[in-house]
């Protein structure tokens, strides 16, 4: 993994730069001891640890354009920030950048139930915005497993998920304004409350943007009045590929389910272990499929499911008859993640995505790769919209163990391409995914790609060294073909 | 309404690019003849005429590839057409440019029911997705009033909707992959079956680009299963307000109908008088709102929604009884546009969207701007979604008549940018709004579209004089404020 060289001409400024950025935003606003740093060193891929220059935390959209507009000025790199849970690094510092963190931008601005909306700073939590709402009975769809702390801010850098998005889409979905500030200080207001919009998709861009193209001060998102009714089905089957293939089928049967879920074996077990849910031990794979709507429609649909997962070999078919029942089906689910933390001293989360259909096939060939590469892995995924989280298991104390895990995880993600998927479903490329992006991608399609962030950050200054394995220089990308002013990317210090 | 000046030395070359043109695509497909090429003289928007310098209908990416890169290198505009019934004169042709016709890329080239995609070339039709998986139960959900004409990849250009979109999406939602063509003749493939993507949304910006970005080769749409059930309602109200105010009152109820359609007075006597769809004529304004669904659902919520309506003060309700009258219920509604061209010798078609709550307010502005420029006005819209389709009745006949139309129509559109919406849903801005960019987006917005456009089309060859009101050279944007460099828009002859 490398990233770019610091700049010793911007370190040798760093005391200017600093009271620069003190004339901007005062008080304890700017951040300079490296023990005070410490937090903002990594984000929840803990891999890497890079302190920054500095820390700079505005509290007003004028405070961040101001910031910016020095930064751009000055040629001096800036990574925005949120709460830091990416899982994929796309918060790491810079040695020679600031990082721009948003934590002060945690209010809600207004709440418009006529219109649906809540418009809120970035810095709100996921989880705060449905809290705003839910006395009126409505939510906000997107729910990442890290909702309690992530902010909104940050769901749009990374288009988050969560387990309702087959049925509710990804934050770009949900999403209907932003306000943001270019890295030249101007401020663009994009979308807002209509939910037509005009001229180029500039707020799709932004989300799922990584933090490369702009830093986002205010956020309007669509609610959603929560459904009437709330069923979940647990059904076990005797193999990865009978469950593969249920999904498909209720799927095809036109059923869209408010959650799909599907757990491995080595899952399943991490999981009842850690919060005795109720699974079946004795099924190779477990689907928990939601639904939601008016109570007659779920009644109904939740017959139809039972149905098709009879018919494509279920050994195990439990209806949630409470509403304590069905969250006790999802605690499991929820909790899958440190419960595999409990059965290994360290695991990797990988994040990719497949076309459905695939399912049964890469399944199959990820415990092939288990095997050539001794690692076990337990699978959690978004089942219905392809979007798998295989866990692999490794101790890092173990001399290769990392490597291996790593390559494991390289291999898997080259599979979903492979299979006409993607190397990222909702964690994004950070990172983590950075140097595999030519996988995925042509010469072509990243040259592309790259011309878009010159149009936002023509210095690209904005958070260098994630999403793409080399930075061409703008004026270059004119001239196809020629690759002169590539920016080298020596490797990262590792931890 | 100006248009680029021709390019007299292209003009003067004219018999050499034929050649070249004859030379990549061979056999029929480079129309030189005035007569021939006087079918693509103007779109659906037929204020404005033009012929092109040549017309090119290539058949394979290759040749989209060749020709683009042929013009790019030429210094050559291209104005990229489906079936030309875009209703912003977005395809109109330009003098020293050449038509690019996709009319011949019209073959299904693949159908995934366990994916539910439809792979095809641009050309098809819209009705042609569906045509192709109706016999298996699946049909594609946009479906603009155009659909048996208009085609997929003009959808994409336009981001069309359709009456189902509130529920469904526009074109934006449907889109999951594309194979298009830069200016430059580089081919690229965005998205594809899989239902998450990464990188840039490069899909998204293409999706409502309006033919300023690339040329689209071929498209991957997600199709849906046909609802197992679908009923209407009509509801007549006594005032445009309380008509409003029910279309928010359902909304706020957590329903989400497959369809919701407003018609007011005008509209409603013109429609019934066309086709009899047995309309009530003594209210202000009819709702038609489809459900769609499992059975059961759908007879709740049909009950939900006539609740609502009475609340609302609807002074009429009635319910689809069969499948014979749901049709009936919608006829109307189809033919609405057709229906006010029996009563009025012309009338002109507006585009708007508004937050939703804002309908009633609207409404109510829209009927004093009619007395202010002494036009009728009868309005025909999406209300679930706040698009609105007023339709201005003028006589092209009457000195004067035309630019009341127009100058009412801006106003309207003023209106709705007024009131925090924007100016176009799903027609498009085109050549017909161009020039109220400015009203909608700051300077600053419209130079960061502009940067995007540059990082696709830095020559500004693709369908110049469309969506922007002045464009700048790419290398002037950096420098922001400075207004040198910008191309002057001569005025565009009117027939």
């Amino acid at each position: 993994m490398k990233m770019p060289t610091p700049d010793a001409s911007v370190l040798a400024r760093r005391a200017e730069i600093v009271n620069a950025l003190r004339a901007i935003v005062p008080g304890e606003g700017v951040i300079v001891e490296r023990d005070e740093m410490r937090v903002y060193e990594t984000d929840a891929l803990t891999a890497y640890r890079q302190l920054p220059m500095v820390v700079v935390l505005p509290t007003t959209t004028e405070q961040v354009s101001q910031v910016l507009k020095y930064c751009n000025e000055l040629g001096i790199k800036v990574v925005p920030r949120g709460a830091g849970t990416s899982l994929s690094g796309g918060a790491l510092p810079l040695a020679d950048g600031i990082i721009l963190g948003l934590g002060k931008f945690n209010k809600i601005l207004d709440i418009d139930y006529a219109n649906r909306t809540v418009t809120a700073q970035p810095g709100v939590t996921n989880l705060g915005i449905t809290t705003a709402v839910a006395h009126e009975g409505f939510y906000y769809a997107p729910d990442p497993s890290s909702q309690i702390a992530c902010t909104i801010g940050g769901n749009i850098a990374e288009n988050s998920g969560g387990v309702h998005c087959l049925k509710y889409g990804l934050t770009t979905n949900n999403v209907l304004g932003i306000e943001m500030v270019l890295m030249n200080g101007d401020i663009v207001r994009l979308g807002g409350k209509h939910l037509d919009a005009e001229g180029y998709d500039l707020l799709g861009i932004m989300t799922g943007s990584e933090g490369l193209l702009g830093v986002v001060t205010e956020v309007t998102v669509r609610i959603l009045r929560k459904p009437e009714t709330l069923r979940a089905v647990l059904i076990g089957f005797p193999s990865s590929e009978t469950g593969g293939n249920c999904v498909a089928a209720i799927i095809a049967a036109g059923i869209i389910p408010g959650g799909m879920e599907m757990m491995d074996k080595p899952a399943i077990h991490a999981a009842e272990e850690f919060v005795h849910a109720g699974y079946p031990l004795d099924v190779e794979a477990l689907l928990i499929v939601e639904l939601d709507g008016p109570e007659a429609e779920v009644n109904h649909l939740i017959g139809e499911v039972e149905k098709i997962a009879r018919d494509c070999g279920a050994v195990s078919v439990r209806v949630s008859e409470s509403e304590d029942e069905r969250m006790v089906f999802w605690a499991g689910r929820k909790a899958a993640f440190p419960a595999v933390g409990r059965i290994s001293p360290d695991y990797l989360c990988m994040d990719g995505t497949i076309p459905r259909k695939q399912l049964p096939l890469v399944l199959n060939r990820m415990t092939e790769m288990s095997a050539k590469h001794g690692l076990r892995v337990a699978n959690v995924f978004h089942a219905g919209d392809g979007n798998l989280h295989p866990l692999i298991l490794y101790d890092a104390n173990k001399p290769g163990e990392l490597q291996a895990a790593e390559d494991f995880g390289a291999d898997i993600l080259k599979l979903c391409v492979e299979v006409g998927g993607v190397l990222t479903g909702e964690h994004g490329v950070g990172v983590e995914k950075r140097d595999l992006m030519t996988h995925q991608f042509t010469e072509i399609d990243l040259n592309q790609q790259q011309r878009l962030k010159c149009a936002f950050d023509p210095e690209g200054l904005l958070n260098p060294g994630k999403v793409f394995p080399q930075l061409h220089r703008c004026a270059e990308l004119g001239r196809m073909h020629i690759h002169r002013g590539q920016i080298p990317f020596p490797d990262l210090p590792r931890f």
